[in-house]
């Protein structure tokens, strides 16, 4: 069983990648895992307590800022760090630490099971006094607001008096980084204390942003359980101490419950709420906090654990990712699943196309609430997309920001951000594929078909016809080493099928609840002209195809481009937008990622399988996969394709990324769309799922490497089952109504009983 | 006679932009048209005294920074402020003032020919005393450190005390504009003040800019005329006060004499060299600088003048243009011509490549010696361009920075600024019209060819064979509404010449100096190998073109592209750059400026005249002239196809840009590129004149609206006189050797006496 996480390195860099991999989170709220006794001074670490969406606004600096360049952008912030616990022993007053004393022994571990991290350390003071100390923290999945600590304290050979100093502390900042523009180089310091004092028996601190003015606040409450004990509170302008004293002699164990509370979500009133829902918890114990965690993951892993026999790390890659997304994942309104999720602050908490096409896949067949959740924020902000749209000079239509919090666009460098004009029709794509997956009509009457009528708008607008074709000039496709070219593949074919989905979508109402159009066209004054319009410039859409190579070029004049000299580029010179201006990347054939590829992925029955497999190939030549979006993908369609061992190892490669830093950045946080890329290869790769209009289809190969692996999905109010193993596939319907299923392109009836397939 | 600039306006925008026509300069220091006695409070007013090149040194501030994005720029410094005199009158001590009293008489006019502004004015005090003051204001073309000021006053119903109070101020800070690209909206003070006071007759300040640690000092000498006076010193901060007292009788006359000093031209010891200068000129007066400088004034118009007779308004604009040119160019190794010379802030103080397009050729032909000190500048900055090539991941060559002014790049925006690669084709460029105009074959040899050889290794670098055409991709032509293309025309045609000549250049060097090619060889590593290679990609050059329309594309993609809908666009919403998203403007067939047509312009012989005629048509359509560089290359082409009206339209455009302010910017400095444009559509437009290896040609047409327009040039060590009118052309060769010349297309050989030539 590959359940836990574990990891005792002590070294600077694992410390600071271990911040992120032992991160705890539940969608509102993440902590990253820093010490609660702290480090050595000097010691690089980065202390992170976020909520999701909970951002400040900030200047977007400019050297020459052109028209409709963004102003501001939302900054998620490094809130209240209500993490810190110190520990002094004996009357010395010796410190609790890891680099200084004995460690005897050490253990750390993320239970992905449980939903709790936790730590046991054996360990002697300089002077020699010798503890057992048993940390354990969790962020409930239960109860939103609450990220509670529990400290055990076992003496050894020693008794006497024992201090804890428990901070909540409002003097926080930002990580600043410098030169890697994947990490923001600016504003640190953007929270401002309001007020911090004590309250019966909490200790409490309000802050706000300095200038989108939210408020938030964090209300503790401590105990020591087991022995007698003197509580002193002490407050200073920005943060409150609680010291507890106490006489060791047997095990004793101190509890911090934190309440987070903000503006977004409790309105003005966040000091009363956070009391509010303190005095609601005080019947409940750990115990009982582990309990309801452990309730909610047996829901999640039930139906989203994939099981893999016959590869333990791999295992243990799949398995974690799955948990960090939902750890991630935002549940409301206000938030969504930022780049890095709630476990670091690289990309400034943004919100990007990661979440449609490499996450919202694994909750739409795992956990379908939370994938409708996501796409509400999309709905919530379309009125910003629309107003984003008439900035940038169109005349209708919404253009989705290319990184956001609250739904303003965030790109400062717009060539490789807003320019991604693909990123609106990703979003209908999602709307589309939830409609297939759910058949949840009423969702998409209510909000998708409104969303997709405005995508195509935008289509409409940005896109013109060239001798009968419509084509769309300057946007950059997701490829960011090719930049602000005439008809990419990728972005024509999507808008392709947002158009053409725009136009059914309407028919289809029409046709089945003509209330629902009438109201629908009347509110969005759609006419029936316009309809025919994206029918016209669906049919008509220009997609690139080079008779010679077969392939499809990634934009009109890409192939004319000299290859880059990948012989004569340094190891070291990875990732190239690290060590090249962008000019130069723009000058070659060569991507940062899966680009056209993708598009053969999403929508595959574009194009024939000979040019799917010669665009692959030919473009596997020129990609570095310097996007943490790219192997996933190179891996599903590997598979497709038959390169059943290149479809592995680029398996390998999203599996572990973070767990092994293959990336060198995880310190500023887990590459949340790699980890639901991970599930991709398995479930699109490997066991080659889709979900179209047609129905579900399955084509499974396994690994050679592997024995079985298994798991399940949602699909249409149905739950099954999929295992595969060298001989046999089984497909079983655990729950629902009989269903209709491809396999291997072959019709199959699927009823309640396991049914094995041979290949 | 116009010879002279007047205006007499009070109004708020018109004192502003009143500022920089009145500016004066000498190519080394800069005075912006402030009034000495200062305005209303809270009037707009943007008070400036430049030393060329005097810069600090910023940080370039990105919200997201890529790969060797430059990380600072230089700022071109608003320098210590001598033009401070307030004047008070009577016990009462009323202040001089335009804006209280009554003004009886006001006259303010700038004097072209004798190269000093003055004022007279005739003014009456709130309380009734009734006074004449004559101001006059000098920037000495002979004595580079010199800005002096006269004032004369004179009572008319009055007698009683005047105190005048002079201040040296080194308390300023550089302006600072909101929204506009083309000001910049960050780093107001950069100058540190590090010591004041008085030494002897002089009162001094030192100040020092905060990064770049240049010094500079101005030292000012105050005297009073035809009077005995009471002079005392008072020293601040940042500032030194001379107050004079005296008893107002009969007129008298104060002088202040400000020299200023920098550590680029007088290394660290600028107070002692102010000093040392200042007592140089102890004995000039006044009428000795005035007569210093009409005589300078009457070399630099013996060449340069153009006169038109029928048409005083552009007489008196073509004058005004070429004196503020020969006001802002530089005449060190340091310094340039800045976009804005020195009259404004514009920009930054950069010199772009107008120079090398727009103002050399005027310098080239009338004062040859000032052109060859620009071409030197470049020279001198090579390294940095080398350095440059590098940085951009280039492995041989020299690129040049797109705007600089210490030669490295300042350009934060590179889409319109580093990816003007063709700048360093412009350098080579002007080397060798210089070389054809002087044949200053030593010139060329110690510097020109050297400059020739690196930029063409940029060329063979950034371009790469493909299917058998040399073709260079990503880069940015002159349209900065279209940028980074494939095989820009402009870019792809000034290599091929760049290409080629460095080829011929080498060739002809071995040919006719064994003993400098191998100097040259050996220093440079230039093979063999590599000059054959400079010819094959000079001729394998792809230069587009559209069989259809029978011209040349501006580059790959650029004719599939919509074209704006100029008709349904608002005149408000010009220039677009200030209202659409750059993306937007990328997206059509729109251009800000000559980019083709200047091709056509500046390397006619690459296509026939067909081609030529039908490009101008085609981009005329789609050209909004949103630069200040767009005109005069059009009114040139027209000239040269037979459109003679559009010729003088195009050429009224630019002839009065800023007299009358038709961009709006006049304030922020003078459009100097545009100032050239204004000579070159006269000499290379109706008179069509041209330079070339074949030799000088002329191929001239009058306006009909002009009697007769005369101009000189030097060529070649010959004064040339060209003086057309409705009917006949005069070309008299003033000084020289006798030469062959083409007059539409005819040779005619030039001996020393007037030839007239029939239409």
């Amino acid at each position: 069983m590959t359940w836990t996480l574990s990891n005792q390195s002590l070294q600077e860099q694992d410390l600071l990648n271990s911040e992120s991999l032992f991160a705890l989170g539940n969608g509102y709220l993440g902590v990253r895992g820093n010490f609660e006794e702290g480090y050595l001074d000097g010691t690089a670490t980065i202390r992170g307590n976020y909520l999701n969406a909970y951002h400040d606004i900030v200047d977007i600096p400019y050297g020459e800022k052109l028209y409709a360049f963004p102003d501001t952008e939302q900054k998620l912030l490094h809130c209240i760090d209500a993490q810190t616990v110190k520990i002094y022993f004996g009357e010395e007053e010796e410190p609790f630490s890891l680099f200084t004393g004995e460690i005897l022994a050490y253990e750390r571990l993320l239970h992905l099971d449980r939903g709790f991290s936790e730590r046991r350390i054996h360990w002697k003071t300089p002077a020699g006094k010798e503890v057992k100390l048993h940390f354990r923290r969790i962020v409930s999945f239960v109860k939103r607001e609450l990220f509670a600590i529990e400290i055990t304290i076992e003496p050894i050979n020693f008794s006497g008096t024992v201090k804890i100093v428990s901070t909540v502390n409002g003097d926080v900042a930002n990580y600043v980084g410098v030169n890697d523009p994947r990490v923001s180089s600016l504003h640190g310091k953007l929270l401002q204390v309001k007020q911090v004092g004590f309250q019966d028996e909490y200790a409490f601190v309000i802050a706000e942003t300095m200038t989108s003015k939210l408020k938030t606040a964090c209300v503790s409450r401590h105990f020591l359980q087991n022995t007698d004990y003197k509580q002193e509170f002490l407050k200073s302008d920005a943060q409150v101490k609680v010291t507890l004293t106490t006489e060791l002699r047997k095990p004793i164990t101190f509890t911090k419950w934190n309440i987070y509370t903000d503006t977004l979500r409790h309105q003005e009133h966040v000091l009363d709420k956070g009391f509010e829902l303190q005095q609601a918890m005080q019947t409940l114990t750990f115990d009982d906090l582990f309990a309801m965690q452990k309730q909610y993951l047996d829901d999640f892993w039930e139906m989203a654990d994939i099981s893999i026999k016959g590869d333990q790390s791999l295992q243990e890659g799949i398995r974690f990712n799955l948990y960090q997304l939902l750890q991630s994942v935002g549940r409301d309104q206000f938030s969504n699943i930022a780049a890095k999720g709630l476990t670091g602050e690289g990309y400034g908490g943004h919100y990007f196309w990661d979440t449609e096409i490499y996450m919202i896949p694994v909750f739409l067949l795992t956990k379908p609430d939370i994938a409708q959740k996501l796409l509400l924020y999309r709905y919530f902000t379309l009125e910003a997309a629309k107003k984003r749209a008439k900035e940038m000079g169109h005349s209708q239509g919404a253009l989705y920001p290319w990184r956001t919090i609250s739904g303003t666009e965030c790109s400062s460098y717009f060539l490789s951000g807003s320019a991604q004009y693909h990123i609106s029709g990703d979003i209908a794509y999602s709307y589309i594929q939830y409609y297939l997956a759910t058949n949840d009509v009423d969702f998409f009457k209510e909000y998708g078909i409104e969303v997709l009528v405005e995508t195509a708008r935008l289509w409409i607008d940005v896109g013109h016809y060239h001798e009968g074709w419509f084509k769309i000039d300057a946007v950059t496709g997701p490829d960011e080493y090719t930049c602000v070219v005439n008809n990419n593949y990728y972005t024509n074919a999507i808008a392709k099928y947002n158009l053409l989905w725009a136009y059914k979508a309407n028919k289809l109402l029409k046709e089945k609840d003509l209330a629902a159009f009438f109201k629908l066209s009347y509110r969005l004054a759609i006419t029936d002209e316009e309809i025919e319009e994206w029918k016209k410039a669906g049919e008509s859409m220009y997609l690139p195809f080079d008779e010679r190579l077969h392939i499809n070029p990634q934009d009109d004049t890409f192939l004319k481009k000299a290859i880059w000299d990948f012989e004569h580029t340094p190891k070291d010179n990875y990732p190239l937008l690290l060590h090249y201006h962008p000019l130069t990347l723009y000058r070659y054939q060569v991507c940062k990622q899966a680009d056209t590829v993708l598009a053969h992925f999403l929508l595959e029955d574009e194009q024939d399988f000979d040019t799917i497999k010669h665009s692959f190939d030919y473009y596997e030549k020129i990609t570095t996969h310097d996007s943490s979006l790219s192997s996933c993908i190179f891996s599903i369609m590997a598979s497709k394709i038959g390169y059943h061992k290149k479809a592995y190892d680029y398996f390998i490669e999203t599996a572990r990324l973070d767990l092994d830093n293959t990336h060198g950045n995880t310190k500023d946080g887990l590459h949340m769309a790699n980890m639901g890329g991970t599930w991709m290869a398995i479930v699109f790769g490997f066991a080659g799922l889709r979900i179209k209009e047609a129905g579900l289809s399955l084509a499974p190969k396994i690994p050679k490497q592997w024995e079985r692996f298994t798991f399940r999905i949602q699909y249409q109010d149905r739950k099954l089952e999929i295992q595969i193993d060298q001989q046999q596939i089984w497909i079983t319907l655990i729950e629902g109504e009989p269903l209709k299923i491809k396999l291997y392109g072959q019709e199959i009836f699927l009823e309640k009983k396991l049914q094995p397939y041979c290949f």
